[in-house]
């Protein structure tokens, strides 16, 4: 089976290709470094400098002997996009060929337009090369529970029946984002449901929640594998940000009244979940919308568990409220349903004090590589 | 009063920089003639070939006495956009600047890309010119009825108050669109909602059906002001269409059953509707949607008035069912609600025997230029 990932070399793209690669798919794994790109720009780099893509699968193959292939380029460039599903005909795309960070994609004008074309561009070449090229490959997207907002419902996974007026209709869950990037990600939505009703595209859309972790079988085995760890204001998602924070001494910063609610997930169980994806598709025409969390926190709640954790190796973790830089609700209702992914046979690995003491203990390794100025945020779009 | 009117050369926005220059505002019409370079491409001219944009500023400045200013530029290009605003700060913008034909959206690869890149692009440089330059400005949004699609529960205007276990909460209606134009106009209405959402800007966003008509008060004063009557299966509407086969003793084509249902209006209401609209700002922060159309009709309903029309002008119109070449529901519930416009003062022009004989009338007199070849569809999506 031959599985293509675009976006190869980020925190979700590398660990993927490698768990597929070490489970006897013929991988393909395509980055421009986008992030990477946008990473230095911003004074953002990762807590340890990732060898880049190409080396990073030699590294995996000389550890492991699986081999991953790798194409470097630009996936907005339509040719590009369209020469790789001709020549590879992957069975299963996964698609994290997007720049991935809200507070970037709020900067400015020209961090908002990167973000809007990148991501627009790579997902519509994306469903123009299946359908021209490989129209029996079945598209796992990464989409984001960013695109549901915090409604005062509950959150169903991708759809929702309405009863109006005394008649019926399914429609798309109603999304409303909070930042940019997330709003790219609803357009990517109703653009990949236009054409899967149309020219019967296979898609499975992964509405994923913050990940944190830096361990997986595969990373696990070298240094030289180890995910992207990203503790910043601009790719730090909170948990991974929290963590250093502990090691580092800074007072963990909590947005506002830090009761905003969101599902977490380990980034083993993001492998799990896009495998289960991948072996599992919906048929042809069908659009199948999975949320993709395991638990619910509140970031009052991780402040806690992290302060906790850190209390365990010996550090004095200190939490401290600061102005919210974003707009979004920092009190609210929040019960998304999640147990498709369940049902296909996902085995949780949740947040315990066990896995938050042993990303201390890597981070506690690297401390210092820590640049404390980074961790704060540094766009506000809350004014 | 200032108003800048995006897609000034269009099939709307010409009638429409009339309207407003007639009635004392300060008008500046910009466009760059896509319209016109896709319908030379594709074959799907007008009927008369109209003076170009500059042409026919000047033709209506000599005939009235009432200035239209005119720019040729590339709303897609963001300097462009931003100059516009800068240095004609206007107090509304008029947004018609879209690729604006579904079955052009439907034709292939660089269509389809073109209709989503030049929308998405000119609604997004139109929202950045407006937060920087332009902070009061309110933008009038051309929507269109098509976002909605056909559900089966009434279609309420703009948003949808959902009561789902036991809570309630307020959403944008969902949206699911037949078309990729029509998608890109989704898309447009989930960028504009998180802009005004997240930094206070003021639209009207105006759900609109198909248009007929080539009749306005200024257009009727000389030739050279008519608008673009077009009645090909690229940009023509079906009552244009229609008319035009009548007069060139075409069998009208009715797409498959024909029970398709839309809320259709006149030229005339279109003109009504926006200045309504400018004149009737919603507050910063606050996007009010309105479905713009005055009646509803199947298709063979609107086959039967031209029929009953061409009679009276000794007209033998035949009606002929051919395979549809959309992919669209052709028996459907259809309630769409319309009362915001009419409750700011709407009164509508329906679309009666005596308009029908006015446009047969018209297009008879320019019978010659009549391409039978371009009225019949060459755009098939419902393979």
């Amino acid at each position: 089976m031959r599985i293509i990932i675009l976006g190869g070399d980020g925190y979700l793209g590398w660990p993927t290709a490698m768990h597929f690669a070490a489970r006897g798919w013929e991988v393909l794994a395509v980055d421009n470094y986008l992030r990477r790109n946008i990473a230095r720009e911003t004074s953002s780099e990762a807590l340890v400098e990732a060898p880049n893509l190409v080396d990073r699968a030699a590294a995996f193959e000389a550890i492991t002997g699986k081999k991953i292939d790798v194409k470097i380029g630009d996936l907005a460039d339509y040719r590009f996009m369209e020469s790789l599903f001709r020549d590879f005909q992957p069975d299963t795309c996964i698609h994290y060929a997007e720049q991935p960070s809200a507070p970037y994609s709020m900067k400015g004008f020209e961090e908002a337009r990167l973000t809007l074309k990148n991501n627009l561009d790579v997902t519509f070449n994306c469903i123009w090369a299946v359908k021209e090229q490989a129209p029996n490959c079945h598209i796992v997207k990464l989409g984001t529970m960013g695109e549901y907002g915090t409604p005062n419902i509950d959150i169903e996974e991708g759809y929702l029946d309405i009863t109006h007026n005394g008649r019926d209709q399914k429609f798309l869950y109603p999304r409303q984002a909070g930042s940019l990037y997330h709003t790219t990600k609803v357009l990517d939505t109703d653009l990949i449901w236009f054409y899967v009703r149309t020219h019967g595209l296979e898609v499975t859309d992964l509405m994923q929640g913050p990940v944190y972790g830096l361990s997986t079988d595969e990373a696990d085995l070298d240094d030289a594998l180890l995910p992207n760890f990203h503790y910043d204001d601009i790719f730090g998602t909170v948990v991974n940000r929290f963590l250093v924070q502990a090691v580092a001494g800074i007072p963990l910063t909590v947005y506002g009244k830090g009761g905003q609610t969101r599902g977490y997930l380990n980034l083993k169980d993001t492998l799990q979940c896009v495998e289960l994806a991948a072996n599992n598709a919906p048929g042809k025409g069908e659009l199948r919308i999975m949320n993709q969390f395991t638990e619910t926190f509140s970031v009052n709640e991780l402040a806690e568990l992290v302060r906790v954790a850190g209390s365990s190796v010996g550090l004095d973790v200190e939490v401290k409220s600061i102005p919210n830089p974003r707009k979004e609700l920092e009190e609210h209702y929040y019960n998304p349903k999640h147990s498709g992914l369940l049902e296909l046979g996902l085995k949780p690995n949740y947040l315990t004090n066990d896995v938050l003491v042993e990303m201390l203990n890597k981070i506690i390794a690297n401390k210092d590589q820590i640049v404390p100025a980074r961790v704060l945020p540094r766009v506000v779009w809350n004014k």
